[in-house]
């Protein structure tokens, strides 16, 4: 395995107007994204990467020499990777409404040629994926071969397999579910609730009084990080351990726990964007796709035509192995080819990202599997699903 | 079963200082208590209740005709209830740094003559016991024939059977754990976090600019509520339930669940004191009994002469049975007489507030029994703890 290097965004421009789901529409917007290996010459072997709340289109490589630059997902995509880039062409693409390039709340309005700020409108899963689908067909890609996430990112795969049924041949849904409990979203408000009341938000116009809701992020990030971390892991790495040794009898740091948690919270609340957080947290909530079929997951996913591969994890009690679970059997009733690896990792929600031999493993024979339908970059007849 | 009618609070003023854990002292105070039913000829049949974070002394009856004024745990205790008022002497008692009555962050710090506010000191679980066995002292009750509580009322409970262990007969342990785990602390910590930063908490002087920091209490009390419920019942109850049938497309309210945590946010930061939200967190994270004991248990119980009940609730993930466990196992290896009921009950942490019929029971038998050490009104030969 070698690293990808160094890599570029790119970006393009679409004028056609965006309807969504609100019934709202996006008058024009650019996509972010990055690209990684090489497309085939039937363009059979690309795959989409779709990122979590706070990640980006920059899946993999680096952006200079500095490593804190590296991709949030460069253990899993790159050269000899688990999602070979010798092998696969990889698109990483930014969602609308995040605030790493793609249009989103900081961008002018071209309505009122002001910053969208809390104006922008609430976008859905289903919304990211049909801009994600103007992308595909702007880059001469018909088909994927995958579309793949995890977390939020697998929501939007199982979105793909619904919405475009011909449009990939693999949905890997990682980490995710087919829809929050009451608990999920209990945590996304209370989030969202620390953001709209911090009077730094300005009811979301914040940019113009050269202030960020820092307090709020902060208190949201923190909570979001409780979430993602198992009890377990957390009482493994950092139990009841004294920052100085000793109780300060006061509400500075006492327990290391705390010193990480404000740590991840004040570094979070640097970068990322307020209204970004409101907005991502809304399409965690509303995802549902079985709403429309009367919450039958089975009739929800009858249409689908992919082959799928689920991953879930143990300790993760944001998504539990539950919700993966409900997906699997709603795939099997409708006599679906599923794959599904319940992986037995310490390491809560966060395990998806990181480096488990069991899961790389699992997912590297699947590509490598898959790719096996696609012979020398051309793709073999019958292969398509 | 009868209600046990209107009480009325009382309160006893102390002169002498009260040395702290911290190091730091309590020049003078007041300790707020109620009692029901009729202290005995011995003084023998004395049950202490202790409270947990937003509870109070005011445990059972009513203040008025309006049900709203009931205690807290009224189903508890009472004529012919579980803790039988008939037959015991009970006593609830509102921990200082709290904010009903007793002397806490808004009373007058005689040092200065202004009120406390943050420089009100921190306070441990065991500090209250201290204060509240000179409150015993004061009553003439030498023994209790039990201290209770749920949740950090069970932690005082426990450190009351290693503080003074000739001073309670039984010890009643209820959805209680011996130390908060990192993740017990991490959600302890963001709520403080939302308080601390709260612009109208203005470094715990508040009360001088005559504001709450209401948006940060709010936000407290919506996580420490979803930590009190359960997944489950959270999702039997709400689940993704709408609001008015149909996603708003805004950042109002679309999930009942979000209607209800606001509702309980909202009530909350017009009641309770932020400076004594952040002590209570404190103290609940700063008790480890067997910190002083190498972390070892068994040995931090080895002095207890009480007899011991233990409760614990299936879906409790806040304070979960295996917290319980670990007690019970320390005490019996110390040969201690333990009665443990774990009840599988679908209410989460504040299943110890509520009525299940199996859990009553379990409470109602054990002080039956723990009556029959008593005989018309004295305490039997030999019966002494």
């Amino acid at each position: 395995m070698t690293s990808i290097g160094i890599v570029a965004p790119q970006s393009m421009f679409f004028d056609t107007p965006l309807p969504l789901q609100s019934g709202a529409q996006i008058t024009d917007y650019t996509l972010v994204y990055e690209t990684y290996g090489t497309l085939n010459a039937d363009h059979s072997n690309a795959v989409l990467v779709c990122h979590a709340l706070n990640a980006s289109h920059h899946v993999a490589g680096t952006y200079s020499e500095d490593a804190g630059t590296t991709g949030w997902w460069d253990n899993m995509v790159g050269p000899g990777k688990p999602l070979d880039t010798n092998k696969y062409f990889v698109i990483g693409v930014n969602n609308l409404g995040s605030c790493f390039g793609s249009t989103g709340p900081m961008h002018i309005n071209p309505a009122t040629g002001k910053q969208y700020g809390a104006h922008f409108p609430v976008v859905t899963v289903e919304d990211w994926v049909q801009s994600q689908a103007r992308l595909a067909d702007a880059l001469g890609i018909k088909q994927f071969a995958a579309v793949m996430g995890g977390s939020l990112g697998g929501m939007q795969a199982l979105a793909w397999s619904i919405l475009f049924p011909e449009r990939l041949r693999h949905c890997v849904v990682i980490a995710s579910t087919p829809k929050l409990t009451a608990q999920n979203i209990a945590f996304d408000d209370v989030a969202r609730q620390a953001i709209l009341t911090d009077p730094d938000y300005h009811g979301g116009d914040f940019y113009a009084h050269g202030v960020v809701p820092k307090n709020g992020l902060r208190v949201a990030r923190m909570l979001g990080h409780i979430t993602y971390l198992s009890d377990d892991d957390m009482a493994a790495k950092f139990g009841r351990e004294l920052r100085s040794g000793s109780y300060q009898f006061g509400f500075g740091i006492d327990f290391e726990i705390e010193s990480y948690l404000r740590y991840q919270g004040d570094k979070f609340s640097t970068y990322f964007d307020a209204n970004t957080y409101l907005l991502i947290t809304k399409a965690l909530d509303y995802f549902d796709p079985a709403k429309d079929f009367g919450g039958d997951l089975t009739k929800t996913l009858s249409n689908t035509l992919a082959k799928f591969l689920l991953v879930s994890f143990t300790t993760d009690w944001r998504f539990s192995p539950e919700r993966s679970h409900e997906m699997v059997q709603a795939l099997v009733n409708n006599n679906r080819t599923v794959t599904y690896a319940e992986i037995d990792a310490p390491h809560g929600h966060d395990a998806f990202l990181l480096d488990d031999q069991r899961y790389m493993n699992v997912v590297r024979s699947y590509f490598e599997r898959a790719y096996e339908e696609i012979d020398g970059g051309s793709l073999k007849a019958g292969a398509s699903a």
